[in-house]
């Protein structure tokens, strides 16, 4: 189907998989949430919900990378977490990365279970890429 | 209250819902999550989640439609679900709608609960209908 | 980090907090969730989700105001709820706020928790506020 926006890929991906990794339309990139599953179907940092974000955040950074973008065009950010023991230790992730203040907008609650098993944290987010002035 | 985006109404819509299905503003159309609830108040699809998106993005197709658009316009989607049994089934409707690759970005997350009883998924989507280049 | 969005703030913030209560970029002002927390970090409404969603909008307005807007120009509301008892009862929040038909696109969902303990609600909102045309 001829689509008004452009599907980004930070690498391989299996054409069955009826979701892009994030889309990009006009300045906006929409990034669909992520787990810290690896390119072999395995989740990195099992148990560990620091270490599931740092992962994710490398998933984003590939992302923003191949829409020619970084992590200060992220706007806003979701958080799903499965439990929120361990959640304060996400922050010092997004410290390291964003380098606020300011940060980006954001959102956390805990859902009642993610469709990765294993999976702690998903994180969806948003990026907006201006357009440089002429 | 004069406001600057335009509710979109698929069909008659009671005045005292405080929510529109949908709101265009600008090339955005931001449309409400929406459950596999019928014109009657009744479930569609009971116990059958692939059913229930079915009709689901039959309304979203309808709220789509009023707006001058249609599936290839949908740049993201939220599912929520109450349950992981039968989500992988709706990737089937996925995959008939929008005919991809490319896709929609999307983000799945099972939840504690919805609104309307024996409503095992609800969806929200997004859609940018871009202007016509002059 | 230089950024190309600007964070906006209705009072004191602290620096070390990694997120911004609003981001505003281009025509858009994306606000994080929001439960009912006081100055004081206590919850105002403890047991009352009504009384929550209305110290929530609260804020809310007060976002909107530090961003020379106002409740006309919410587009999109995400309501994430611990329980439906009392849920109905935001709904005149909503009226008394938004002055509609026509209102906000909404989303509501159950959730198994909010970062928060004793939040009923938590309430995500997305303003637009169109540039002055020339």
């Amino acid at each position: 189907m001829t689509v008004p926006y452009e599907a980004i890929y930070p690498g391989p991906w299996k054409d069955s998989t009826t979701f892009s990794p994030a889309v990009r339309c006009g300045e906006w990139l929409l990034i669909s949430g992520m787990t810290a599953v690896d390119e072999n179907r395995n989740i990195v940092g099992v148990g560990d919900m620091a270490a599931q974000a740092r992962y994710i955040y490398k998933k984003i950074g590939a992302v923003l990378a191949a829409a020619g973008a970084g992590f200060e065009h992220v706007v806003e950010t979701v958080d799903y977490v499965v439990t929120l023991e361990g959640y304060d230790k996400t922050a010092e992730v997004r410290r390291e990365l964003f380098k606020g203040p300011p940060y980006p907008a954001a959102t956390g609650v805990v859902v009642a279970g993610l469709v990765r098993p294993q999976a702690l944290i998903e994180i969806k987010a948003t990026a907006r890429i201006p357009r440089p002035s002429l």
